[in-house]
């Protein structure tokens, strides 16, 4: 039975090339753990020590697809006046074009965001390869129903408003140099009606609510255990041996027409 | 009707000495509002502007129940490690029977709790007459059942978590000179585990739940016109004639056995 | 104080003819107690007992606002497949432009749905006089920006959802012969989901929350000394005659004093 | 890493004799799809296909461990009016004593009760072989602080609570024959308070919350793929042979390779 759900992972297009990746989708408020969750389950995979090409679990954040802001939305942007929890705020057509570009098994070129000067960065972006598990992580990445349907499987991470709120407040403050003052108000009237709005009602589309967030070990152990299964022989390999397999990792990219 | 209203809380007791008053009781979790909802009330009924003694509407703070610490207690507080949001923080014993007295029409002492020095103030307490209203205000007003069922009317004020971390914040630093961190440490480790344990599950017993605190003018509204409505002649004399009614006052007083 | 509020709910318009009531909204899920809160409200205020010309309380029920249904959707709501819990199924033209006309001041006639039909009785329709309060209830009469924006208080009585749906159950099998499988069908398909997304997401526009519906007693007294404040001379008048006075326009306009 | 897991879930006590399961509590409502997700979970992995000695994932519902009712409780229950969703409702004892039994490695026998008698069958009991994987399903399995911490992995299925009353309602009258109207009575009058006070605050304890019940086919493919890979060779051997590996103590510890 395991064969055969390994077997649906591996299916090839019409022109046998690509391989479809195992599409996970993970959701859940700001601060909630989305982002930790998934590099904690990228480091239990060790695929944080491999080259990208080579990774066979790789994660695509959400806000790679913030809009690039003209003038008066910086000015709004820099004011804190802004609202970057709405479902406008992302480029949604780029992102349906990248996600059913990877489903499809084709490599994709993901924009890197600054959030400095609110637009993409001109020197590049990153080349994302299918590998066998993509993850999507984002506030809104089951908002829209074309992007929801293309998951194979949908995380929610669930933090008490609270809670989330009070790792925001000392993120924004600690990493990001910001004003108290500024982030609760912002968090008031931005980020929680938005979130109450948008975010909050797409966990009905969850197969699997993760509480807590990152210190909940025991449902990441789960999760990093599945796509050890899905990923089958790949990773399993690669850890017996201590070191990404290089056969398997040459063949893949040179079936790849880019 | 409203006569017959008025009546029930104009009851005298056996001694034909005591007016009972009408016991509104205000709970909800920490910066939900409930103090400010009080003082708003006191405000609109002019009642912030006359003499102890003359109130027809008192408020009582379940805080000035808190009990008093020891060496040990004191060290664990200043070091922000003493739980204030625990039941056993509360003088049960106390508040009890100072809240049966005031129902029973008789003035109490109700004693002055220094934060500084986590003991009450020693150069005195605070008395109230019991008027026509009594309001207690506090996170845990309606857990312990023996209190519960003195209130003739118990009010929930319903403010989200995060809105409310986020007011406390903004007050701890701003008031009480506190460190954010030491203020997000104290929240996660105590007062959200309490409030959830002793307070939230008390939501069940309100008459009303008034959302989102001071700023609900509508809300508030209508609890002071009910407190007009009970104390009848009292209140509207006085704001007719712009000044506290002296005869009623001094007839009541006198009738007091203190 | 007081005074002023009576007046500002008497205020006429530029012919200085129609008074202008006082608006509560009452929203709520299926069987949340909606229609019984209102019914115990204007038992207590004995205006049931009333002619309709002479009531200063009046209630608008949003069901009377259903759309006629054409025979495609007839076939429908006879085999319990029309969703009779979406925005889509009111005629929102004819609600907003009768609650525009009474809030203004002008009587108005209502229609009466027939749920055998599904279609407006063809013998008539209710006339609605202004009267001092009107209250309007409804699973989404907090739905549509404009209509929510008429009232002057928004109650909303909230109840658990198990709770609804078991007198909804009880309610449906005793008094309208349904049978059981297809009521937890219809509810599963249409009744709730249609609460979820488009009437519980309206409860943050409540001024007050009545927990549990009609056998909170305090709330609806506290909701009846409220009406009966805003109504002053006129209830109480009547009260004390024990009887309906006379041909109202006239008379209690005129029995006055502002 | 994935042999790390297995080998700590094969770990053998001090006479190197008995394996220790791996333990998973299953919690949430009544109704909630506890016992359905379990039966799946055993399904898909051909559990229910093989003789109880042999079975390498097992499940033992809570239900098994209610009180034997003397009989003024049994006329209670049988008016519907003994609370059987209160702790006091279950022999903690001796569910503790087997679920330390079985944690270790032990066989376990486990009562069967009887629903007409309110007693134990005195026929028997069940006996259970703690094979790789053992499920603990009940209303209350999170309750018990000592048993809590026994579990290696928490589960809580959650379903709104209409939705349960739904399934309850429906399985009451068809499988069990009761009256509609003392289903609900006793659902309103003992299954939701408990449920409320007891059951409910135990979701926090979740590592995993699967919302919807059996219908949820990817969480429980989820974990139905993480018990195959703690049951290891096992499971994956005896699907392949198609069929029930032979007596089970002696054959399925010495095919292992470790």
């Amino acid at each position: 039975m395991a064969g055969r759900r390994v077997q649906r992972n591996n299916e090839h297009d019409v022109n046998g090339l690509n391989k479809r990746p195992f599409m996970i989708g993970v959701a859940g408020g700001t601060s909630s753990g989305k982002s930790s969750v998934c590099a904690k389950i990228v480091e239990q995979l060790d695929q944080h020590l491999i080259d990208n090409r080579q990774r066979r679990v790789n994660v695509i954040g959400q806000d790679s697809f913030y809009k690039v802001l003209n003038e008066e939305e910086k000015k709004k942007a820099f004011k804190g006046q802004f609202n970057f929890d709405h479902p406008d705020a992302f480029d949604y057509g780029l992102m349906k074009q990248i996600m059913e570009d990877i489903k499809n098994g084709k490599s994709v070129k993901v924009p890197i965001y600054d959030f400095k000067t609110h637009s993409r960065k001109p020197e590049g972006f990153t080349v994302i390869y299918p590998g066998d598990v993509i993850i999507v992580e984002g506030i809104l990445v089951f908002y829209y129903p074309e992007i929801r349907r293309m998951f194979n499987m949908k995380l929610f991470v669930d933090t008490d408003p609270d809670t989330r709120l009070s790792r925001r407040v000392l993120r924004d403050i600690n990493d990001r140099g910001r004003d108290l003052e500024q982030i609760l108000v912002q968090y008031t009237q931005f980020v929680k009606p938005a979130f109450e709005e948008f975010c909050l009602p797409t966990k009905k589309y969850a197969d699997v609510i993760i509480p807590r967030g990152v210190e909940n070990t025991v449902a990441i152990g789960l999760i990093v255990q599945h796509i050890r299964d899905i990923s089958n022989g790949g990773l399993k390999t690669r850890m017996m041996n201590g070191d990404a397999a290089p056969e398997r990792d040459q063949s893949l990219n040179s079936s790849r027409p880019h």
